[in-house]
Protein backbone atom coordinates (compact mmCIF):
# COMPACT_ATOMS: atom_id res chain seq x y z
CA UNK A 1 0.00 0.00 0.00
CA UNK A 2 2.82 2.20 0.69
CA UNK A 3 4.19 2.10 -2.30
CA UNK A 4 0.27 2.91 -3.73
CA UNK A 5 -0.05 6.11 -1.50
CA UNK A 6 3.58 7.22 -2.84
CA UNK A 7 2.96 6.55 -6.66
CA UNK A 8 -0.36 8.75 -5.96
CA UNK A 9 1.66 11.85 -5.29
CA UNK A 10 1.08 11.49 -0.87
CA UNK A 11 4.33 11.18 -0.69
CA UNK A 12 4.82 13.06 2.01
CA UNK A 13 1.80 11.09 3.69
CA UNK A 14 2.94 8.00 2.74
CA UNK A 15 5.36 7.02 5.74
CA UNK A 16 2.60 8.32 8.51
CA UNK A 17 0.00 6.34 6.75
CA UNK A 18 2.38 2.77 6.48
CA UNK A 19 3.10 3.68 10.40
CA UNK A 20 -0.85 3.73 11.47
CA UNK A 21 -1.56 0.85 9.42
CA UNK A 22 0.60 -0.90 11.39
CA UNK A 23 0.27 0.46 14.76
CA UNK A 24 -3.39 -0.53 14.49
CA UNK A 25 -2.30 -4.28 13.55
CA UNK A 26 0.32 -4.50 16.03
CA UNK A 27 -2.09 -3.53 18.50
CA UNK A 28 -4.75 -6.00 17.04
CA UNK A 29 -2.14 -9.02 16.73
CA UNK A 30 -1.31 -7.67 20.95
CA UNK A 31 -5.10 -8.28 21.82
CA UNK A 32 -5.70 -11.34 19.79
CA UNK A 33 -3.06 -13.12 23.27
CA UNK A 34 -4.33 -11.18 25.57
CA UNK A 35 -8.07 -10.80 25.15
CA UNK A 36 -8.34 -14.37 25.64
CA UNK A 37 -6.08 -14.84 28.64
CA UNK A 38 -7.71 -11.80 30.43
CA UNK A 39 -11.39 -13.40 29.30
CA UNK A 40 -10.63 -16.48 31.55
CA UNK A 41 -10.58 -14.29 34.65
CA UNK A 42 -13.58 -11.71 33.55
CA UNK A 43 -11.38 -9.02 32.78
CA UNK A 44 -10.87 -6.65 29.87
CA UNK A 45 -7.64 -4.87 29.33
CA UNK A 46 -8.80 -1.96 30.27
CA UNK A 47 -10.06 -3.45 33.90
CA UNK A 48 -7.01 -5.39 33.95
CA UNK A 49 -4.65 -1.81 34.02
CA UNK A 50 -7.15 -0.44 36.85
CA UNK A 51 -6.59 -3.61 38.95
CA UNK A 52 -3.03 -3.65 38.29
CA UNK A 53 -2.36 0.20 39.04
CA UNK A 54 -4.32 -0.48 42.10
CA UNK A 55 -2.55 -3.87 43.27
CA UNK A 56 0.85 -1.36 42.41
CA UNK A 57 -0.34 1.30 45.07
CA UNK A 58 0.39 1.61 48.59
CA UNK A 59 -2.78 0.80 49.90
CA UNK A 60 -4.26 -0.70 47.69
CA UNK A 61 -6.55 2.17 47.23
CA UNK A 62 -5.91 5.11 44.79
CA UNK A 63 -8.89 8.49 43.58
CA UNK A 64 -10.68 7.80 41.17
CA UNK A 65 -9.32 10.89 39.28
CA UNK A 66 -5.47 9.47 39.22
CA UNK A 67 -6.85 6.44 37.61
CA UNK A 68 -8.07 8.19 34.79
CA UNK A 69 -5.04 10.73 34.84
CA UNK A 70 -2.42 7.63 34.89
CA UNK A 71 -4.09 5.59 32.79
CA UNK A 72 -4.60 8.60 30.16
CA UNK A 73 -8.50 7.91 30.04
CA UNK A 74 -11.71 9.79 30.07
CA UNK A 75 -13.42 9.95 33.95
CA UNK A 76 -16.60 8.59 32.48
CA UNK A 77 -14.63 5.27 31.42
CA UNK A 78 -12.74 5.05 35.00
CA UNK A 79 -16.44 5.15 35.96
CA UNK A 80 -17.79 2.37 33.84
CA UNK A 81 -14.90 0.61 34.28
CA UNK A 82 -15.26 -0.01 38.11
CA UNK A 83 -18.95 0.15 38.22
CA UNK A 84 -18.00 -2.96 36.29
CA UNK A 85 -15.37 -4.12 38.28
CA UNK A 86 -17.36 -3.42 41.81
CA UNK A 87 -19.80 -5.44 40.38
CA UNK A 88 -18.14 -8.49 40.15
CA UNK A 89 -16.57 -7.72 43.94
CA UNK A 90 -13.11 -6.62 42.34
CA UNK A 91 -12.69 -3.23 43.99
CA UNK A 92 -15.11 -1.00 46.57
CA UNK A 93 -15.65 2.55 46.15
CA UNK A 94 -14.56 4.48 49.61
CA UNK A 95 -14.93 8.08 50.21
CA UNK A 96 -11.28 9.62 51.70
CA UNK A 97 -11.40 10.27 55.47
CA UNK A 98 -9.72 13.58 55.27
CA UNK A 99 -11.41 14.62 51.99
CA UNK A 100 -14.90 12.97 51.67
CA UNK A 101 -15.01 14.59 47.94
CA UNK A 102 -12.56 12.66 47.11
CA UNK A 103 -13.42 8.58 45.87
CA UNK A 104 -11.54 6.07 46.16
CA UNK A 105 -11.70 2.78 44.23
CA UNK A 106 -9.98 0.07 46.39
CA UNK A 107 -8.85 -3.12 45.18
CA UNK A 108 -10.91 -6.23 47.30
CA UNK A 109 -8.91 -9.46 48.46
CA UNK A 110 -10.82 -11.35 45.69
CA UNK A 111 -9.66 -8.26 43.20
CA UNK A 112 -6.22 -8.90 44.19
CA UNK A 113 -6.72 -12.74 43.95
CA UNK A 114 -7.73 -12.11 40.28
CA UNK A 115 -5.32 -9.73 38.98
CA UNK A 116 -2.67 -11.27 40.68
CA UNK A 117 -3.60 -14.82 38.83
CA UNK A 118 -3.85 -12.82 35.65
CA UNK A 119 -0.97 -10.94 35.80
CA UNK A 120 0.78 -14.67 35.95
CA UNK A 121 -0.97 -15.69 32.74
CA UNK A 122 -0.49 -12.73 31.01
CA UNK A 123 3.46 -12.52 31.54
CA UNK A 124 3.54 -15.46 29.36
CA UNK A 125 2.52 -13.00 26.50
CA UNK A 126 4.60 -9.88 27.80
CA UNK A 127 7.87 -12.09 27.55
CA UNK A 128 7.67 -13.65 23.82
CA UNK A 129 6.21 -10.52 22.19
CA UNK A 130 7.77 -11.98 19.06
CA UNK A 131 10.58 -9.67 18.85
CA UNK A 132 14.14 -9.70 20.71
CA UNK A 133 14.82 -7.72 24.20
CA UNK A 134 17.16 -4.69 22.29
CA UNK A 135 14.19 -4.36 19.36
CA UNK A 136 11.30 -4.25 22.08
CA UNK A 137 12.89 -1.99 23.97
CA UNK A 138 13.71 0.55 20.85
CA UNK A 139 10.31 0.26 19.87
CA UNK A 140 8.76 0.82 23.23
CA UNK A 141 11.45 4.16 22.86
CA UNK A 142 9.91 5.57 19.49
CA UNK A 143 6.23 4.79 21.00
CA UNK A 144 7.06 6.69 23.64
CA UNK A 145 9.00 9.52 21.65
CA UNK A 146 5.69 9.81 19.42
CA UNK A 147 3.54 9.70 23.10
CA UNK A 148 5.05 12.79 24.15
CA UNK A 149 5.01 14.84 21.22
CA UNK A 150 1.15 14.36 21.66
CA UNK A 151 1.50 15.77 24.64
CA UNK A 152 1.73 12.43 27.78
CA UNK A 153 3.87 12.74 30.07
CA UNK A 154 4.73 9.19 30.00
CA UNK A 155 7.15 7.39 33.05
CA UNK A 156 8.43 4.56 32.83
CA UNK B 1 4.70 1.42 36.04
CA UNK B 2 7.76 -0.77 34.59
CA UNK B 3 9.92 -0.23 37.55
CA UNK B 4 7.26 -1.82 39.66
CA UNK B 5 6.81 -4.01 37.10
CA UNK B 6 10.45 -5.45 37.59
CA UNK B 7 10.45 -4.58 40.98
CA UNK B 8 7.71 -7.30 41.69
CA UNK B 9 9.97 -9.90 40.33
CA UNK B 10 8.38 -9.68 36.80
CA UNK B 11 11.76 -8.36 35.21
CA UNK B 12 11.34 -11.02 31.71
CA UNK B 13 7.65 -9.33 31.28
CA UNK B 14 8.27 -5.70 31.89
CA UNK B 15 9.79 -5.01 29.07
CA UNK B 16 6.44 -6.52 26.65
CA UNK B 17 4.22 -4.93 29.14
CA UNK B 18 5.45 -1.50 28.47
CA UNK B 19 5.28 -2.18 24.77
CA UNK B 20 1.98 -3.06 25.19
CA UNK B 21 0.67 -0.54 26.96
CA UNK B 22 2.64 1.95 24.92
CA UNK B 23 1.13 0.53 21.31
CA UNK B 24 -2.66 0.60 23.14
CA UNK B 25 -1.81 4.21 23.86
CA UNK B 26 -0.28 5.16 20.20
CA UNK B 27 -2.98 3.73 18.60
CA UNK B 28 -5.61 5.58 21.04
CA UNK B 29 -3.72 8.98 20.26
CA UNK B 30 -3.48 8.46 16.07
CA UNK B 31 -7.55 7.61 15.92
CA UNK B 32 -8.18 10.77 18.57
CA UNK B 33 -6.80 12.62 15.18
CA UNK B 34 -8.23 10.31 12.40
CA UNK B 35 -11.32 9.30 13.92
CA UNK B 36 -13.00 12.84 13.69
CA UNK B 37 -11.77 13.34 10.83
CA UNK B 38 -13.12 10.49 9.25
CA UNK B 39 -16.53 11.06 10.94
CA UNK B 40 -17.08 13.87 8.80
CA UNK B 41 -17.08 11.69 5.84
CA UNK B 42 -19.34 9.13 7.62
CA UNK B 43 -16.46 6.75 8.01
CA UNK B 44 -15.01 4.27 10.52
CA UNK B 45 -10.78 3.80 10.07
CA UNK B 46 -12.04 0.30 9.22
CA UNK B 47 -14.07 1.36 6.21
CA UNK B 48 -12.14 3.92 5.07
CA UNK B 49 -9.25 1.22 4.51
CA UNK B 50 -11.46 -0.98 2.72
CA UNK B 51 -12.56 2.03 -0.02
CA UNK B 52 -8.82 3.10 -0.04
CA UNK B 53 -7.84 -0.76 -0.93
CA UNK B 54 -10.64 -0.65 -3.63
CA UNK B 55 -9.46 2.90 -4.91
CA UNK B 56 -6.51 1.67 -5.65
CA UNK B 57 -7.07 -1.95 -7.13
CA UNK B 58 -7.22 -1.50 -11.33
CA UNK B 59 -10.43 -1.60 -11.93
CA UNK B 60 -12.21 -0.35 -8.23
CA UNK B 61 -13.26 -3.94 -7.15
CA UNK B 62 -12.11 -7.14 -5.23
CA UNK B 63 -13.41 -9.87 -4.06
CA UNK B 64 -14.43 -9.70 -0.48
CA UNK B 65 -12.31 -12.60 0.59
CA UNK B 66 -9.08 -10.96 -1.07
CA UNK B 67 -10.29 -7.80 1.34
CA UNK B 68 -9.93 -9.51 3.99
CA UNK B 69 -6.80 -11.01 3.49
CA UNK B 70 -5.21 -7.62 2.67
CA UNK B 71 -6.48 -6.11 5.68
CA UNK B 72 -5.92 -9.34 7.58
CA UNK B 73 -9.71 -9.08 9.31
CA UNK B 74 -12.11 -11.94 9.33
CA UNK B 75 -14.34 -12.44 6.66
CA UNK B 76 -17.41 -11.43 8.67
CA UNK B 77 -16.06 -8.28 10.14
CA UNK B 78 -15.66 -7.18 6.05
CA UNK B 79 -19.22 -8.38 5.01
CA UNK B 80 -20.76 -6.15 8.08
CA UNK B 81 -18.32 -2.94 6.89
CA UNK B 82 -18.99 -3.55 3.24
CA UNK B 83 -22.96 -4.18 4.46
CA UNK B 84 -22.32 -0.87 5.62
CA UNK B 85 -20.74 1.23 3.03
CA UNK B 86 -23.27 -0.29 0.51
CA UNK B 87 -26.21 1.14 2.82
CA UNK B 88 -23.87 4.55 2.34
CA UNK B 89 -24.17 3.96 -1.25
CA UNK B 90 -20.56 3.66 -1.40
CA UNK B 91 -19.96 0.42 -3.01
CA UNK B 92 -21.80 -1.88 -4.34
CA UNK B 93 -21.64 -5.87 -4.60
CA UNK B 94 -21.08 -8.33 -7.70
CA UNK B 95 -20.12 -11.34 -8.96
CA UNK B 96 -17.33 -12.42 -11.47
CA UNK B 97 -18.56 -12.73 -14.89
CA UNK B 98 -16.07 -15.77 -15.31
CA UNK B 99 -16.83 -17.31 -11.55
CA UNK B 100 -20.00 -16.27 -10.36
CA UNK B 101 -19.34 -17.60 -6.89
CA UNK B 102 -16.86 -14.98 -6.01
CA UNK B 103 -18.34 -11.79 -4.57
CA UNK B 104 -16.75 -8.56 -5.46
CA UNK B 105 -17.26 -5.13 -3.54
CA UNK B 106 -17.19 -2.57 -5.90
CA UNK B 107 -16.25 1.32 -5.55
CA UNK B 108 -19.27 3.50 -6.86
CA UNK B 109 -18.51 7.14 -7.80
CA UNK B 110 -20.21 8.56 -4.58
CA UNK B 111 -17.58 6.13 -3.24
CA UNK B 112 -14.35 6.90 -4.86
CA UNK B 113 -15.09 10.53 -4.51
CA UNK B 114 -15.51 10.32 -0.66
CA UNK B 115 -12.79 8.20 -0.17
CA UNK B 116 -10.39 11.03 -2.27
CA UNK B 117 -11.67 14.09 0.04
CA UNK B 118 -11.05 11.62 2.95
CA UNK B 119 -7.06 10.85 1.99
CA UNK B 120 -6.91 14.42 1.55
CA UNK B 121 -8.15 15.41 4.88
CA UNK B 122 -6.07 12.33 6.69
CA UNK B 123 -3.07 12.98 4.90
CA UNK B 124 -2.75 16.29 7.10
CA UNK B 125 -2.60 13.51 9.95
CA UNK B 126 -0.11 11.39 8.33
CA UNK B 127 1.98 13.80 7.00
CA UNK B 128 2.94 14.77 11.08
CA UNK B 129 2.48 12.10 13.44
CA UNK B 130 4.72 14.11 15.84
CA UNK B 131 8.00 12.53 15.54
CA UNK B 132 10.55 13.18 12.57
CA UNK B 133 10.77 10.67 8.80
CA UNK B 134 13.42 8.65 10.23
CA UNK B 135 11.56 8.10 13.26
CA UNK B 136 8.45 7.40 11.85
CA UNK B 137 10.58 4.72 9.16
CA UNK B 138 12.32 2.53 12.50
CA UNK B 139 9.10 2.27 14.17
CA UNK B 140 7.39 0.95 11.22
CA UNK B 141 10.45 -0.93 10.58
CA UNK B 142 10.19 -2.55 13.96
CA UNK B 143 6.37 -3.11 13.94
CA UNK B 144 6.73 -4.46 10.80
CA UNK B 145 9.18 -7.15 12.01
CA UNK B 146 6.79 -7.94 15.18
CA UNK B 147 4.25 -8.43 12.38
CA UNK B 148 6.16 -11.00 10.76
CA UNK B 149 7.06 -12.79 13.93
CA UNK B 150 3.58 -13.17 14.21
CA UNK B 151 2.85 -14.90 10.83
CA UNK B 152 1.55 -11.25 8.94
CA UNK B 153 2.86 -11.30 5.33
CA UNK B 154 3.92 -7.37 5.13
CA UNK B 155 3.74 -5.95 1.95
CA UNK B 156 4.93 -1.75 1.99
Amino acid sequence: AHRQWAAHGWAAAADGMALVTSVVRVQQLLMERIDPVLKQHGLTFARYEILRLLAFSQAGRMPMMRLGSLLQVHPASVTSAVDRLQAQGYVDRERRTDDRRVVLASLTDVGRAVVERATLDLNEVFSTPGIGPDDVRDLTDLLTRLRGAAGDTVQR
